[in-house]
């Protein structure tokens, strides 16, 4: 790269970053990539912070020592989570929205790119300092949310599939027991797909008793690798014995009313 | 906003771009942000067009006039192109992946964050003047790379489903028969996830015979949409009677030798 302006340098930082979540980044690297010392790039990375910061968007944390460098961590501000979230709200309460058996259609939600990003981004922030190595979702709907809190944390997905497919090569099959209508179901995931000791976070859309959520617990103990976290994006409150303990969520499902065509939606206990 | 001086400006305005792309920005929205002239605008934006022109990210695109503004259109350049796509090929042929029926195993490449970007990429750099309003692709596989598109596009997502789900509410279900196996199988689409006349991109992520991928061209039909391209990851070369004529492909499987385990991949189509 030529030798470059602090205005130009400025603006290749900031791509760096904010295309590299999470990774670490030496002050080395960019001291060579623009032929400029060690101390402009930052005093760069700290006009890049602060932005960043007021924005709402992140942060640039700087580890010290020989092994040190900058990261960018993608996070929401309170004020960009909660105004996101009551349009969210407004969007899901809609009547049309309610189906049979008390579910939602999200699809449209869950098909779109910014909505997308935003929850992606409110995972990311609510998992930030857990260390997570993967993220672990079942087929279909959860996808794009687990794709997109995978975005902001740069790390893997892998997919649980609902019957074995050719394309996975061998499989883990489990059964569990579907909380809401207690009939028995299938999962696997490919052997390949997950590290023995790996930390995992369970990414899903919709949680009623947790029978689901419940089986990808199981099926990650199956790998020997480690639970940190499981981030739902709705919950139903209230149901009947719920079979998970430990979940942030984003919404939270209080009232539906079949008859009237009514929903009542509430905080997720992320913002609690 | 407070009054900033350039060099933050010049921050802002990556982040606004790189964050929303293909979204058209007026002069007088940063002029309003900044509390600055619009010729000063218009200087910050060609710093930030020249730097990421020369990175090979994208390009931003001014449109004059009253309803004019500045887009940023994410592509790749050939060289980053067919660097990535190098390594891709190397991964990609490991006799390892090599499963029954000639299929290759994926789903740790599907699941990186860093080729589900390239890919995607890639995709949204061969259709960005097609005027794409929505991209469709069939469970699973093919989703991440649809979203990863769609995200540079900055356009929502419709997945097709294998059966119908409660989830989706009222549902079009169309009947294809496979291309390789011959077998008829089903594919759903909710009612309310496409409009009329939107144009329509169709991503997957393998192709044998195109039976799929045809079956989503008839279900875009179904719906009286625009059929604008078609996108896939990997197609198998030589697959007898293609059924499908004109699309884009990445990476193309010439040959296969199930017994010593050898996977022999070319230059897709997009590369011609």
């Amino acid at each position: 790269m030529k030798k470059l302006k602090r205005s130009e340098r400025l603006v290749d930082i900031t791509q760096k970053f904010l295309y590299n979540p999470h990774k670490l980044m030496p002050l080395s690297f960019f001291a060579a990539r623009y032929q400029s010392a060690k101390s402009s790039i930052s005093e760069d990375i700290a006009i890049v912070n602060e932005l960043i910061k007021n924005e709402g968007i992140g942060e640039l944390i700087t580890l010290p020592g020989a092994n040190g460098g900058v990261k960018f961590i993608p996070t929401i501000s309170k004020t960009e989570a909660e105004k996101g979230m009551q349009k969210l709200y407004e969007l899901l309460s809609n009547g049309e929205r309610l189906l049979p058996g008390g579910y939602l259609y999200m699809s449209d939600i869950l098909g779109h790119p910014e909505w997308i990003k935003y929850i992606g981004k409110m995972f990311a922030s609510a998992f930030a300092n857990q260390k997570i190595d993967t993220i672990i979702t079942v087929e279909t709907k959860g996808i794009p949310l687990a794709y997109a809190t995978a975005s902001y944390l740069n790390i893997p997905v892998v997919i649980v599939r609902r019957d074995s497919k050719v394309t996975e090569g061998s499989v883990v099959t489990i059964n569990y027991v579907s909380g809401s209508t207690k009939r028995i179901q299938t999962m696997s995931l490919a052997r390949r797909a997950l590290k023995e000791g790996s930390n995992v976070l369970i990414i899903d859309d919709f949680m009623k008793a947790g029978g689901t959520i419940n089986g990808m617990v199981a099926l990650v103990q199956e790998f020997n690798a480690n639970l940190k976290g499981i981030g739902v994006f709705v919950e139903v409150d209230g149901a009947q014995e719920r079979l998970v303990e430990d979940y942030v969520s984003l919404a939270k499902l209080s009232e539906v009313d079949e008859k009237n065509k009514e929903i009542k939606l509430e905080r997720g206990n992320f913002f609690n």
